[in-house]
């Protein structure tokens, strides 16, 4: 931000700040109504307003008013495990009968037994093979079908909801501001892109092309003269850290203005977003309200957020305190 | 087509049939006027008018309004050579004086020299080397500005026109009558995917991220603290043949209801549309006019139209005449 501010004239300044009490005090509705007033909301206004305003300094075509948001932490519920997780371990379970082979392998006697402990000390081989047995050997038709299927009636055990109501209010209010700003916005998350694609439309009004995750191998084939696609268990990219500006160029093409994350994992996407020309927006979720969600950053395994919250002040990103900046948390 | 006509009820039938000179009759414009009345005409208007005719039975919602287009050959001129072909080669020879060591090398000699036999003899193995030194190196960024540069400039031989403005007017309105309906239109090319992204909004107004193509490794780095992002000269996905459902799949995560090809390499693209379930439309543009563009099919070394041809009638894909269906090429 201060970098930004340094650049700008302080003509575009005034503009800016001249475009975002305007829209609050002449009886626009509030487009963030759950985010409570501060630094952090004046930030998203001032941005919005600032890329566009037609003939200001900042002034973003609507073609290239791209923003990329990162999913588990950024826009629903990451802890106490990720949602894919506990789907793949849902599916090991109902998926053991039939592959007695399982029980000799400690790391699916573990998944199936619910140890996550002697799960977690399979390591990252371990989950992968997991993941692999719980959803490949599929076409991406009927894994998102099984997904949509597990998330209709699968329930978290804190709130006793459906994961897809665990959304965070005031990221669909972010989301549906954007978009009526001119905006497209992607979610470029390290879970599985046909996972995320199964609820993405409805939970956040994010069509399937609009997904960027990580990826099984798929396969093509044929079947009785049709088109098969088959999704295998290798896991041919991850869609983290590193990864995410080469998914980011690879599919949408085009450097985003802004970047939405809570992680480390999401580093790479902020550094991408906000080192391009012109101004930028990187924002980064903070959870830091135990009492309406979860505390953790630097020393959760899950959503492990550290050096983001460190480099964060020089490099101009927002940190969004969940608890004071956010008047709501779920919808 | 004859398949999806015995499926379809009479009343079905009636409603389209109704729906179709309805349009045209009215006093509204023809949305198609570069395509003469006959039966792709009619199948054009037919199909979309079906499956947007809410209430009906063939009515497809807008989210899933999907079409994909080949570009070489069914958006824009392929013969006598691919456009990126000769980028590749314009490309190979601005570079040679800088890289001394190319001329030892039969493929690079024969590039510079413009002995296209010689080339050819290189197979693919010499082009993929000639299209990774000739494009790779630098950022997505900095690659499209290259390529958009040399698009400004470079020209046709035979009609002396720029390359952009060999698109085939026809398919303009097909993507403009598409896109009034509520369609997404996507490219699925062979073609390297930020060689098309440095034209296809400009020329199709088909933003980047409905651009899906050939894939170099795209290596992620760091210089000075900021993410580079580097192309590596190792293509690493081939969007072609049973690879486009592949790519389709991941990047649009929709099975197509229409798409648009010329030549086998669109085969599987097109089946993997028109096996869906419901009403599809597969088209195949036929090059079968010399005087106005080309004639090629069968024994053409670009854009070879053989299986798809012998399999479209069976396959209800509707064959273009470029001769008698266009009343007119280019814009």
């Amino acid at each position: 931000m201060l970098h930004h501010l340094t650049r700008r004239s302080m003509g575009a300044a005034a503009l800016a700040l001249a475009t975002v009490p305007a829209a609050l005090a002449q009886g626009t509705p509030d487009p963030l109504p759950s985010w409570r007033d501060g630094p952090r909301k004046r930030a998203l206004l001032d941005f919005v307003g600032a890329v566009t305003t037609e003939g200001g300094p900042d002034f973003v075509r609507a073609a290239d008013r791209v923003a990329t948001f990162d999913n588990d932490g950024t826009l629903w519920v990451e802890q106490p495990a990720y949602t894919q997780f506990v789907f793949i371990l849902d599916r090991i379970r109902a998926l053991a009968p039939r592959n007695p082979a399982w029980q000799e392998d400690p790391v699916f006697r573990a998944a199936i037994a619910g140890d996550m402990r002697a799960v977690a000390a399979g390591g990252t081989a371990g989950l992968l093979k997991l993941a692999g047995a719980a959803q490949a050997g599929n076409t991406p038709e009927e894994f998102q079908r099984t997904a949509a299927q597990w998330l209709a009636t699968a329930r978290d055990r804190r709130w006793n909801r459906p994961y897809t109501q665990l959304v965070y209010q005031p990221m669909l209010e972010v989301l549906a501001f954007l978009r009526a700003r001119g905006f497209a916005a992607f979610i470029a998350s390290g879970g599985g892109v046909e996972f995320i694609r199964a609820f993405s439309e409805d939970a956040y009004g994010i069509p399937p092309n609009q997904v960027v995750g990580s990826t099984f191998a798929l396969r093509p084939g044929e079947q009785e003269g049709r088109v098969v696609l088959t999704r295998e268990p290798q896991v041919d990219f991850i869609d983290d850290g590193p990864g995410k500006p080469v998914a980011i160029a690879r599919h949408i093409g085009r450097r985003p203005i802004a970047a939405f994350g809570n992680s480390d994992g999401d580093f790479q996407m902020l550094q991408y977003a906000t080192e391009g020309p012109g101004r930028r927006l990187g924002m980064i979720v903070h959870h830091d309200d135990a009492e309406r969600e979860y505390a953790y950053d630097r020393e959760s395994h899950v959503g492990q957020l550290s050096r983001a919250l460190d480099e964060a002040p020089r490099r101009g990103w927002q940190v969004v305190s969940m608890r004071d900046d956010w008047s709501r948390v779920f919808p």
